[in-house]
Parts: C-alpha cells; sequence; structure tokens
C-alpha cells in the first residue's frame, strides 16, 4: 500500500493582524483542496499540527475548531504537538491513519498565529519547546541554545560566522521569488554580519522570524491516487527523538535525531542521501541548516559550512537546500513549518513551481525539526518509486 | 489484523505537590510495563495526550521529554490534544500505527499536572477547551457551559437535581473502593444539594475535581499479543467533531459527536448497546454522565435521569457506568483520563479488579469526551470476539 500527497496549500506568511488562527487554518485547507479538485466532504479526518495556541491566543482544542470552521463536523480532528516539528508530526499520523486502512482520504494541516502576543511574550512562549526545569526556568532562549550550537561547531570544525550568514543569503535569494513569503529580500553577508547581535555569535538575519500562517496538504490511498495527474508518492517517513535539554547530550554539534529519522526515511525510501534532489530543512536558526545538511549526509560532518560556501545549496547547485526561501525568508509560523515544508516539496516534484523550480526533481526530501533537535522528522517524496 | 492491549499503569491521581509531569508521566509508563513484562527497550513509539502543559507549566513538547526521562530515546515521541479527550487521540493514532504496520509494540499514554497553577488560572486554562472567541472572552466557564446544558436537559426531559446528584453518589461509592482515586469518600444525594453552588444547578459534587496524574497503556500487534495470556482486544474504535461554540448547535441536550462515534466503534466491533457489560464514561460534570448513558444508546434519549435513578449503573446493576469510580472520585488530570478510563475497562476485562470487578464482564467500553463535546472518543475492548 502507498500513500500520495494530491493536494497542497498555503496562506501568505506574515503578520496577519486581521485574521485569526481559524481563518488562516480554513484558508490554507480551502487552497489545499481546491489544489487538489477533491471536495471538502470527502475528506474523512483532520490532522493538525500547532505548537502552543494555548499560550499565544488562548485556545487549545484546534483540531476540533479547525473542522467545525470548515464546515466538516463531525470528521474525526486531531491535534499533534511537538514544538517547531507539529505539523510534520500531524503529517505522518495523517499517512499512518491511511495506512492502517482507517481512512482513504485525509488533510494534514498546520497552523500558528504567533503575533498575537508582543515579542518577548512569544520568545517565552516558543521556550516551551526547551526543557522548563533545565533551561526556560533559567532564562536560556532558542537564540541562546542554538548560539551555545553555533559557537561550539565553530571551534569544533572551524565553520565560520560567514558561512552562517551565507545560509541566510541562500534562502532570501530563493524567497525574494517566493510570493507566499513574509520577507522576500535579498540580503548579503555583510547585511547578516552587520545586522544587531541576537546572541552571541547568532545576528538578526540568522534568525527566522516569528510569522503567522497555516499550511495543509491532502492525503489519499494508492486506490483514490489512481484518479490523479500527478500524485507525489511518500516513499520513506522517519522520526525520532533526542533529550529535551541540550546539556544532556554528548555532542552539540549533531541532532542525533536527524540522523536516526533520515536513516529511517532513506531505508524505507531505498534512496542514498546523492540521490536527493532538492531538500527543506529547518533553518529556524542559520547554524541549524549546517547542521542538518552534515546530518542528513549530504557531506560530511563538520564539512556543512564550507558545503555552503562552495555555492552547493543554491537552487542550481549541486544539492539545492531551501530552494524556495526556507524559514529564514518565508517565515516560521512553528505549528505550520512542516507541512509548509512538504508542500513546497511536493511542488518541486510537480514540476509546476515557475521560478522556483528545482531542474529534474525527482526525489525530495523534508526536514522539520522540533526544539533544539529533541524531536526530528524527515520525509522522503518522489514522483515515482526508485528504480 | 487485530491490535490488544497487554499492559496497563496509573498513578494515583492526586494533588502531587511533590511529583512533577514529567515525574508523573514516567511512573504510569513504568506501572505498565511492569505489568505488561514488556522491556522499556522493546517500547517503538510513545504517543501521549496532554492537554494544556505549556499553560499549566510552561513545558509544551511534552512528549520528547517523556520518552527523555524514561531512557527510551531514540523513540518516535508524538503527544496528541484534544482538550479533555487528548489521552484517548493519543490511543487512537497508537492504534492505527500498529494498524499501519509500522510498529508492533506502542505504548500511549496521557498526563496532567493542574495544581500548579491556582484554581482560578486552572479555570481560565481549561476553557482553551472550549471557543475562545465565542465563549471564553466572554467569561464562561465549562461549569458554566454544563450548567446550560443541564438546566436545558431538565427543562426538556424532566431530569432532576437529586438524578444528577445521583450520578455522583454511584461514582463515589465506586471510588471508594479505588486506592487510585484522588477522593474515595462516600457522599450522599443530600450532600450533593447542599454542597457550595458553582453555576446553577450545579453545585461542587456535581463537578470533577482539579487532579495531577498519569496512566498509560501498551498495545501490540496480534502477532506479539499471542505471547501473553490475557490480552484485551481493540474492538471497535470511532472519534467525532462537533462545533467547537456550545450555541452553535441544534441541540444542547444530546452530544451529537459521541453519537457519531459509538455508531462507527459498535458497527466495527460488531455489538450492540446491550452487548456492553460496563462503560467507562465521561462524568466531568454529573449531567454529562446522563447524556452519555443516553447518547452511548443505553437508553432512550432524555430517560438518563431515570435510568440512573433506578441504580441500573450500579457496579452490580444493569448497565454498570464509572465501575471504579469516575472522573468525580478518581480525579479528572484532564489529558490523562481517556487512558486511565482504557485502563480500567482493561482491567476489568481481565476480571482481576478484585473488589471493583463487574462480574462476567466480556465487553467494555470506554468514552472521553473533549470540551462540551467538540471532540468524542468511543473505543470497544473484548476479552475475545463477539460470537
Amino acid at each position: 500500500m502507498r500513500v500520495a500527497v494530491v493536494g497542497v496549500g498555503q496562506t501568505k506568511f506574515d503578520e496577519h493582524w486581521e485574521k485569526s488562527l481559524r481563518d488562516l487554518s480554513t484558508e490554507a485547507g480551502a487552497i489545499a483542496l481546491r489544489d487538489s479538485g477533491i471536495d471538502g466532504k470527502d475528506i474523512q479526518s483532520l490532522y493538525i499540527g500547532n505548537m502552543s495556541a494555548g499560550r499565544f491566543i488562548g485556545q487549545e482544542h484546534l483540531a476540533a475548531l479547525a473542522v467545525d470552521q470548515a464546515g466538516l463536523i463531525p470528521i474525526p480532528a486531531t491535534r499533534c504537538e511537538a514544538a517547531c516539528a507539529s505539523s510534520a508530526l500531524a503529517f505522518r499520523e495523517a499517512y499512518f491513519s491511511i495506512l492502517s486502512g482507517e481512512y482513504d482520504i485525509v488533510m494534514a494541516a498546520g497552523a500558528e498565529k504567533m503575533t498575537d502576543l508582543k515579542g518577548t511574550d512569544a520568545i517565552a512562549t516558543l521556550m516551551g519547546a526547551g526543557d522548563q526545569e533545565w533551561e526556560s526556568a533559567i532564562g536560556l532562549t532558542f537564540a541562546g541554545l542554538y548560539a551555545l550550537i553555533a559557537r561550539d561547531h565553530m571551534q569544533k570544525y572551524g565553520t565560520t560566522r560567514e558561512q552562517m550568514a551565507m545560509v541566510s543569503v541562500n534562502n532570501h535569494r530563493n524567497g525574494v521569488l517566493n510570493p507566499l513569503a513574509q520577507f522576500p529580500a535579498e540580503i548579503t553577508v555583510e547585511k547578516v554580519l552587520k545586522s544587531p547581535l541576537i546572541s552571541d555569535p547568532l545576528r538578526l538575519l540568522d534568525c527566522s522570524p516569528i510569522t503567522d500562517g497555516a499550511a495543509a496538504v491532502i492525503l489519499v490511498s494508492e486506490k483514490i491516487a489512481k484518479r490523479f495527474e500527478n500524485p507525489i508518492w511518500i516513499l520513506g517517513s522517519g522520526q525520532a527523538s533526542d533529550t529535551l535539554a541540550l546539556h544532556h547530550r554528548k555532542s552539540m554539534t549533531e541532532l542525533v535525531a536527524t540522523k536516526v529519522a533520515a536513516k529511517k526515511a532513506y531505508e524505507q525510501a531505498g534512496l542514498k542521501p546523492k540521490n536527493i534532489d532538492l531538500a527543506e530543512v529547518h533553518d529556524c536558526f542559520s547554524i541549524n541548516e549546517i547542521i542538518a545538511i552534515e546530518d542528513l549526509g549530504f557531506c560530511d560532518k563538520g564539512k556543512g559550512g564550507k558545503f555552503v560556501e562552495d555555492g552547493k545549496i543554491a537552487r542550481d547547485g549541486e544539492k539545492p537546500i531551501n530552494p524556495t526561501g526556507g524559514l529564514k525568508s518565508i517565515g516560521h509560523p512553528v505549528g505550520a513549518t512542516g507541512v509548509r515544508q512538504i508542500a513546497d516539496v511536493v511542488k518541486q516534484l510537480r514540476g509546476e513551481y515557475g521560478n522556483l523550480q528545482v531542474k529534474d526533481a525527482r526525489f525530495g526530501l523534508a526536514l522539520n525539526i522540533g526544539g533544539s533537535g529533541a524531536t526530528s522528522v524527515v520525509n522522503i517524496f518522489g514522483r515515482d518509486k526508485p528504480k
């Protein structure tokens, strides 16, 4: 039994002062339905990823609300949460629910409304993704956690400030062509290095922004997929966990959960890192893209900075990474990012991404990370099965 | 392919000032492992239900934390949330993940630490289960919502204050024998009617308490279940949604989501309401047990009060309801309740519940409700298949 994605949708990622979380969820879902040609009444179950609507807007029980708002009652509605990896989990559960034989047509979505809180409160809310007793309670922020990771990577492997800046430069160069991106503006290495210091060595332009937005995809069983011209198949899916607190790990310069999840996904797909034509990875902070490149096996450990510097991650490079803009340029509504990445991979594999298209893309990968790597989810997609 | 439950565990439900959420989760999981004889290292994935740790204790990303604390890294860890129905959802996703062929041995848990917030803040946090824009924002509480439901049921069907009180009396009569119950004390109808008015017509002793606690169960595939002496099989599982805001529904005296979920579960199980030997239902407020009895088909709509008054719900009655104490006496750590109910049904079907045992229990049902009924989950279990 195989499962395919046959519809994708995304709201503009932005500061949406005029729209509430329920509006954004419905909008993304409606776009995905229209994209697929499937009628809302044929959706049998909804999974939605959301990190912290309870704190951002005082609303838990979001999945039922989304189904209610979309007029899809009484279908089952399930929220999944693993911080910034929430919607990759929602996607995986949707996938399992079809594999189980329970459903044939399922929507997986992700949504977050972050700008209703003032910035410092949003930062505190995001620390819910870390270890409350060991990290949040002493005042650490996520920029702080990733700054520790960045400093260690610089010391251990000689990764440079410039190389990290080049991650942001690459992603903004792509995002400038993405009409749904929050910050579609070109930047330079110099601009990154002169942007305000957030948590040494990370600067403002190393950090993904606070964003409102939603994304949705529609998954169908093999039987249903036959009706569609261009289904994109799920070839492999892996999820893994690591310690929530950073200091409990043996190393800060690799995310073991990513390695475990990637190994599983590659094995299921029958593919190797060299077969991947493009990857959407979790650049919540620039250093995390460098580490992702290494942990996904695109280069050896410690060589990620050089990989970036050599231009290999460009959309027309050897291994296009975040060809549509990444979290940095598109924005990072935390619970929505995982499904947004998947939607972008699917659009690339369909070959319909216009200015943002990666040439001859056959196999694509999405890596969504929760917190400082306590959750990692890798999904691999293809136009067809590997030979 | 069938799936069985082969291990159950529950912490004492209580005000646990000396234990944090991570301690409670680990304790429940360890008890379930010991109960099953399965080694922790054989668990392939964890699903955990939790409603609002983000607001209760500033901790999202709970599933990874639970896996971390239990020493089970790097297995996948997924939190599910649908307010008070969170852990029934975690259970269902665990079930699907085995049916999908991905895993053979999975833990489903639920946990909530509610007493770290002061009472009024906890009440506000619980309103995250309702509709923020339509209900919470105008100051409604859950006691208020269920008071509206109760008043409507009284007017439409002649349900009496005394009948509602008898629900609490029955559940406390059972709970007094439950060593894990938060309030193992007998009460009387008179005591309920003289308890402080919370939201007219509901009084303190109509309301389930604020509680800390966790519960866990272990699910296995048919292949693995053969190793066990007394596996309890999942015969049917249904989940459905309704409007989040109460006023958007056509009727306040029935929960349509329960009816839809129950229909599905009965059909899958090949059973009818009359075949159910015992049910754990969601008595967050006394009126909700009366409505559950009706919506599950144990009696006609409007006759639930009379059903209770006639003593049919007693542990040795015609249809034992909440034979181990219900939310009212055992306590209601919201995210833990769904799995606690399932654990109790499993213990009954194994025939090993001592003083609390329902005689000759062959088929049992668990009904877990989120909010004022926007999510409803019904699971049916059996010692064997129906003939």
